[in-house]
């Protein structure tokens, strides 16, 4: 149903007049602050003079209205058209538009971030915002069941990413009408012409051929662009999302720089601006609204509530006896299921290893709730993302070697401050016979280096069901590793593991040295602690389930009581992992005296068993024994 | 020109004979081994063996061969079937095959690495051996000027990777008419039914829409398969990639299987086993090859030849002058473009930000030498990958931030043991007015986790120049951090700056302090010494340019000097940098009594100017000045 009419002469004339205020004012923010991408918001402002006058149904004194539209610029370095935008429609005013605009301590940066709270997330690393988008999409698709719309502008230069193409393929793979995406094929990237310049059909059939409507149009004609925007909305039948492939021009709208490719990311030199502004016939302060959505009866489906808190665990917990094998990815897959069933908001994603991971069992219990993401761990990331957006709790999983694949999706995600709960499987040598490409090795480094992120590396079943229940609740970005085999409860019921918190599993005192493991080597650790004491040494044992946070105060504790002697083993090449978190730790909190093992995996592992693997890396019981020994036989001469 | 005839009906016999012996030994060896994907490799097995009995040119004797064509399975799970293949050309044997695969210690690992002299590039992530193939047509079509072509063979579960897209896209950019894909659309992931299932005509019409020509057939038809692939050879006048879209059964040949979504990544217990190789009609041993490639004359390209060193720089150094400011992005071109000039293979890569990065530079000199990535940055590490096999030293650029776009490509390499040069510019807070999106703060840490990897962060551009050249004989992964501010040449021509070392650039021995930094800090850490050493505190600085490997000897000798007192100061989120580097460093030298203060950026930066940003961070001249003083005044209490 085609909501619009076509436009009055009128209409028209103010549709063009705003253009052409995006237009100046993208000027003279980006020339106020000395730097920006005016040109690059110059070819989109018709476009984005006609969505929020005429399409866009957005109740701006009210951004976090649920039957808001979505706005998202997923070419964020367009961030002086997008708020020349807010300064038309009256929230952000001439004075922050002109003196805020990328300056320090303001909120309107260089690319935008949900500091502003019209802004749903951080873009500016492309190809992001149509991913992202096809996460809100699905939230108001199938969760939220609003009639919402999420709009996305793109630029040309980003369809080279792959992530679009596997948001594209997510999009009409469930069906997305909702999400309109809008890409301004001005042909010029930052250093020449782009791939495909303005071969406006060769985008088409890309688009059509991942199963989106296309639309091809001059995106400087005001009525095709209008009648576009129409036939978008006009959409829900075909379940198709739609591309509207929109040719342009870089810097339309000032003659000296029109398609001229030496104007990237360069704001002009104020002169020029006043040229350019005079071209466009000046400074304007129209300050104008384009459609509210229509309030819509009650929803039918689960409303994303920010405050709620899931409630406390109960009967439906697992429970796991100690002593029994159970693998962490297992209890991943229970403790999700259990969350799920007093936490409506929870959702899980997984890309196509369900059955590996264990997510597979709350896509069977809340298949409503469950979205396979296939292969495609960019757009797992971001769909994670664009759910979080709408107040889900999303839980996304996949081997963790290959969170890899999304870094730059998770960075972004902690930039947009949402909270992301992502759980790798497979860590590590231990994993056995498939070889170095499925072992992560580098996960722990990587998001520990993530802001305020946290990382969870538990042991046993009983920790791991706890510790999911305490992502939940855990804001940023969280990331838990689980195990691919079977390893013995260490846990009974009833313990608390909060984040931030350590176990001590072996405390004596005469402890003479301390080992510290997580996951797969605390089960070494414990090993090691045993054949030590038969041999008369006495060892501390920590499990440091949460390596970040750090629970400091256990490590200094035990640093102090064995003589600063410690034994770090970890399934994780040497930098940045288990043992940077405790030496960072110990050594930020003013340590001394400390004498470190620190046992990892330092070369590239082949196949082979569990054992043999461990024990090639040097991670292994018999390993952590002879270090604690050698680090007792080699600081007690001289203490 | 198709260069084979169709197959007689004895060709035929003989193909399918082999095409049989390819899946029992694909059964064989992953039962033998308890693990592994026979199913995925069933499905494959008529495709591989029509190829390398009829298409595949290669000399098995010599697969160093520069004309031999290439054969990569992106598909890397399909590894029974490759080994297979190997047996059958009679390189791996019986006994390898039947004990080999998977097991600790031996060659035939879960996944191919280049372990094998017949694999070009480790695989298993999925997504990433047609993007390294598009590498090796680049080296072959534009460099090498050879006939060989690139045949890889993909899942179709691996075509919702982005990365796929992102090589297509460049393949018929680049006219590769060379490199031929070859899709096995079984249409069975590892836990149901794919996105597309068996809908080859969307596949094909996603391949065409990319720029590829698509040849739809049925997978299992030998003569079928035949005609495909000498149609696919006889392509070079097109200048278009081709892609075999080929409907398969997912464990094709054995009955109790075939297209049952529960077989993947399951190897058959042995009575099932025994029963899938009576169905196939028994244990064969066949040996036979295919064409070898012909003898070509003498090529017109530059030969790789990967014994070849640079010359030693020359006159056509560059040079600069103590005090000037440089950015030590643009002494990164001026350094490759006088590599370049005196050796040729050195080659170039860069992410659409070529003026950014200096690229430019090498590009303007070497446009035959230069690859144009775009907005791809998989794509930029995997055909950096491509080149690298082909024995090409190829440097790859772009912001420093996007590299974790590509992590999973540059773990991958490592597995591949290829050499890469990556150069990250525009790095942390320093960039100022563009924002977090656009700093990298992670990408020290995520490069050191790196197995074998080289970090490296220069101060000025004299170090930064002779570090350049230092890359090209550095293996593994190297890393190389610029600055976009211009700051002070610090070195006169002639220092050296070994791969592991560091500078001390103020000592005394009065110092009271270590200062330590690199990149900007380096120049905060001077300027810090400057202010204190007016308050009369003297204070070593160490220019740490190499934070992997790292001068431990300069480092252990600075603490000595300074009771332990360190001040560390970087651009990069406190985990796994800098940072970390050095205290890892020392802990592992076995140092005590260490009091360090780390400054870092803890929290997520805004916009600003560079000095607004430092100062925030508390990573400037001032907080480091202030940390010193504190140190001092902490720690003399107690000594």
């Amino acid at each position: 149903m085609t909501t619009t009419t076509p436009m009055s002469e009128t209409a028209l004339d103010t549709v063009a007049d705003l253009a052409a205020q995006l237009r100046v004012d993208s000027i003279r923010s980006s020339t106020s602050a000395g730097s920006g991408h005016p040109t690059s918001s110059m070819s989109a402002a018709d476009l984005l003079a006609v969505l929020i006058t005429r399409h866009l149904r957005y109740d701006w004194d009210k951004p976090r209205s649920p039957v808001n539209d979505h706005l998202i610029f997923s070419k964020g370095h367009a961030s002086p058209l997008l708020y020349a935008v807010f300064k038309a429609v009256g929230v952000v005013s001439e004075q922050e538009l002109m003196t805020g605009y990328r300056r320090f301590g303001q909120r309107l940066e260089g690319h935008p971030t949900p500091i502003l709270p019209w802004v749903d997330v951080a873009t500016g690393s492309l190809g992001q915002g149509l991913p992202d988008g096809v996460g809100v999409a699905l939230a108001g698709k199938y969760l939220e069941q609003r009639p919402y719309r999420v709009w996305v502008l793109c630029g040309d230069s980003e369809l080279a990413e792959g992530s679009i193409w596997e948001a594209l393929d997510k999009a009409s793979y469930y069906q997305l009408s909702n999400l309109i995406a809008m890409v301004d094929v001005n042909r010029l990237g930052q250093r020449g012409q782009t791939d495909l310049g303005w071969n406006v059909d060769a985008y088409a059939r890309r688009v059509e051929a991942f199963g989106a409507r296309a639309l091809i149009i001059d995106g400087h004609d005001l009525a095709a662009i209008d009648t576009a925007l129409a036939t978008a909305e006009d959409h829900t039948a075909s379940g198709q999302p739609t591309v509207i492939v929109a040719k342009t021009i870089k810097g339309r709208g000032f003659s000296e720089v029109e398609d001229r490719p030496d104007w990237h990311g360069r704001p002009f030199p104020p002169d020029m601006a006043q040229r350019a502004i005079t071209e466009l016939g000046g400074v304007r302060n129209r300050v104008l609204r384009g459609p509210r959505p229509a309030p819509v009866p009650a929803t039918t489906g689960a409303v994303p509530d920010h405050t709620a808190q899931p409630t406390k665990a109960d009967a439906t917990a697992p429970h796991y006896t100690v002593g029994d094998k159970v693998a962490t990815r297992k209890a991943y897959g229970d403790a999700l299921v259990a969350l799920g069933a007093r936490d409506p908001l929870v959702v899980a994603l997984d890309g196509e290893v369900s059955n590996s991971t264990y997510a597979r069992e709350f896509a069977s219990a809340y298949p409503q709730r469950y979205f396979e993401m296939f292969i495609a761990e960019q757009q797992l990331v971001a769909a994670a993302t664009g759910l979080a957006v709408r107040g889900y709790r999303s839980f996304a999983s996949t081997f963790a070697a290959f969170w890899t694949r999304a870094y730059d999706f998770i960075r972004m995600g902690a930039i947009s401050g949402v909270d992301l709960r992502l759980v790798g499987s497979h860590a590590g040598v231990e994993i056995g016979a498939d070889g170095p490409s499925q072992m992560a090795l580098e996960d722990l480094a990587m998001i520990r280096a993530v802001h305020g992120s946290t990382v969870l590396y538990p042991s046993d079943a009983t920790s791991t069901a706890a510790l999911v229940d305490a992502m939940a609740t855990t804001g940023g970005i969280s990331y838990l590793r689980t195990t691919r085999g079977a390893y013995p409860v260490l846990y009974p019921d009833g313990q608390t593991f909060p984040v931030g918190g350590a176990k001590l599993l072996r405390a004596s005192d005469q402890d003479a040295v301390t080992l510290i493991g997580a996951g797969v080597t605390l089960h070494a650790c414990l090993h090691a602690a045993d054949i030590l004491h038969e041999q008369g040494i006495s060892a501390r044992v920590i499990d440091c389930y949460s390596i970040k946070p750090i629970d400091t105060a256990s490590l200094t504790a035990a640093a102090n009581a064995t003589s600063g002697r410690i034994v770090i083993a970890e399934d994780h090449h040497p930098e940045g992992g288990l043992g940077s978190a405790v030496t960072d730790a110990l050594l930020a909190a003013g340590q001394s005296n400390l004498t470190i093992t620190h046992l990892a995996v330092r070369g590239i592992p082949g196949s082979g068993t569990s054992t043999e693997l461990l024990a090639w890396a040097g991670i292994d019981a018999d390993h952590i024994t002879t270090a604690a020994r050698q680090l007792i036989s080699r600081t007690e001469h001289h203490t």
